[in-house]
């Protein structure tokens, strides 16, 4: 196995960004922009649980990424680099490293978020790779999670249900759903599952036109319930509804074959979407700045004051869930 | 096995600081102070690899935010906070966390660096612990491992050799100067092995005095060698007086009773003191206001243009040494 200062040097030094101090230091050191505060967030991604040992090293890269800059998005802040700790098993091999980096370097040039520092260290029991991404946004506007209130309507970028249709495919690749998609929807399903896609464009229409958001990780109607949760009022639930909620093509195309999808396009997270809360009179301008930024938002319910969440049809039905969001971290 | 939702509430959320807002945000956020520049460590701990696995919970956790408040010491930074990604295996029991977050809350508090954030994951192969810690520091003022320059005296903190010295003992209790060492020193050796002292007491020390520094985690001789490459100057290269090096009264017992321990305790690693260069002139200075910070410093040798690295005893004979630092990451 490759030696770790030869790793440091050969692939991680060219993702150093200028705070990294070509990463020959004890620490990065960054000066924070007058006027600006900083946005932390730290996400842990485990071989076998968050993704396929056998995946793409450059898929693994990214999404180990792209999952925290997710996070950034949702708060309106622009990415300002990235620490990672990476736990190799002795069994990988140079090549696997070599695209590795190769991935998260255009990820990291991409979304204009360097490498700042961090460790590498030998992992006996498998590959894990932790990274904490840091943003800046404008002093005292970032969006809290915590800030919704009754009457705000609920939206969510892109579409949903993608990328847990796509494990699910990855899964049961024989189920008679997955034997009845055409390629092509199949192929857009699975890139969903492998490749999160963080609406970092969305930071600025986030911060200027919503009063509360998070990224959506566990499942949309999870996520929905621990957003009025986390506002501190008693009797604030999501009202939810189910047929506002936006599909792609291929997603509807499953639903459409397999009615009981619902479920996991609901409740099987892995979208990196972004779920806003806005006062109604707001919601046109946020909606105009989403597209305009290329990403279109979607009015997919509300928040109530109610003794319970609501998941409902158009006919105000109310439909049932097993589970509200992937438990993919805690159940064996 | 405790819930996620339960673990952070009942044993993280009460180490939380201001910035991590309840540990209910997809974020933590903090408000930059005037004047000062950021500075970031990570340092990630495994398993088996950094600790064994039945260490005291509460002691694996003091090692993992020890070591890189070290890293923070070492830049002259005083702590700021930390976010953690915590990888558990299925079968720790819940008195496990409740033991991990009581040394750790008591360490975040010793060392005013509270929880910012973080992740809690499922770790199929095993306990890992990945911190990201942040500091501050006065602006431009950081101390950089890369400005050490030919004719700096070199110094070192507190005491070299005793972590290592008592991982040998972990690893061969039976050897005949393990056995040999009364039981007070086997313990101060097996304690400062369990437990790094990050010296962030130093840190306005380091940075009124020391033109360059680094923390020794890897072996004292190994890390004076990366300061001397660091900074980018050909041909220069640490000249270490062994005979100068502080040895703990523990370590000089084991030393006389086992001289072949030069090895383990000049290059053996875990040491968490910090490596200082410092023109001759400041040394004074550095040396008292180390004393008046309450830990000493010692004069260990000089940066010097040569064409080796030199670890010499007092009558300028030079020693052997089979390796300069411990490859603990990347050795199997």
């Amino acid at each position: 196995m490759i030696a770790e200062d030869a790793l440091i040097a050969r692939y991680l030094a060219p993702l150093a960004g200028p705070g990294a101090l070509g990463l020959k230091d004890d620490a990065a050191l960054i000066v924070p922009p007058q006027g600006k505060d900083l946005v932390l967030t730290k996400d842990a991604l485990v071989a076998g649980v968050h993704f396929f040992p056998d995946d793409p090293p450059a898929s693994i890269a990214r999404k180990a990424l792209r999952v925290n800059l997710s996070d950034l998005a949702a708060k309106g802040a622009t990415p300002a680099g990235f620490l990672m700790a990476l736990a190799l098993p002795a069994d990988l091999d140079e090549s696997w490293i070599a695209a590795f980096a190769a991935g998260l370097g255009e990820d990291a040039r991409a979304y204009a978020c360097p490498l700042l520092g961090g460790d590498t260290v030998r992992a006996p029991g498998g590959l894990s790779i932790s990274i904490t991404a840091l943003g800046w946004c404008d002093s005292g506007k970032m969006v809290r999670r915590t800030s919704g209130r009754a009457g705000q309507t609920l939206l969510v970028s892109g579409s949903i249900g993608d990328a847990a249709l796509g494990l699910r495919l990855r899964l049961e690749p024989d189920a008679p759903w997955a034997r009845a998609l055409p390629g092509p929807l199949r192929a857009h399903l699975a890139d969903r599952y492998l490749h999160p896609y963080p609406r970092n464009a969305l930071a600025g229409a986030i911060t200027a036109h919503a009063a509360a958001a998070m990224d959506v990780s566990d499942g949309l109607l999870g996520d929905a319930v621990k957003l009025a949760a986390a506002c501190g009022i008693k009797g604030l639930h999501p009202r939810i509804l189910l047929d506002r909620v936006p599909l792609s093509p291929a997603a509807r195309a499953a639903l459409a074959l397999a009615p009981d999808l619902l479920q996991t396009i609901m409740a099987g997270g892995d979208d990196y979407e972004v779920l806003m809360a806005a006062d109604p009179d707001t919601v046109p301008a946020l909606l105009a700045a989403c597209a305009a930024a290329g990403c279109e938002a979607s009015m997919i319910g509300e928040l109530a004051l109610a003794e319970d969440p609501a998941f409902v049809r158009a006919d105000g039905s109310a439909v049932p869930f097993s589970s509200l969001s992937f438990q993919h971290d805690w159940t064996a």
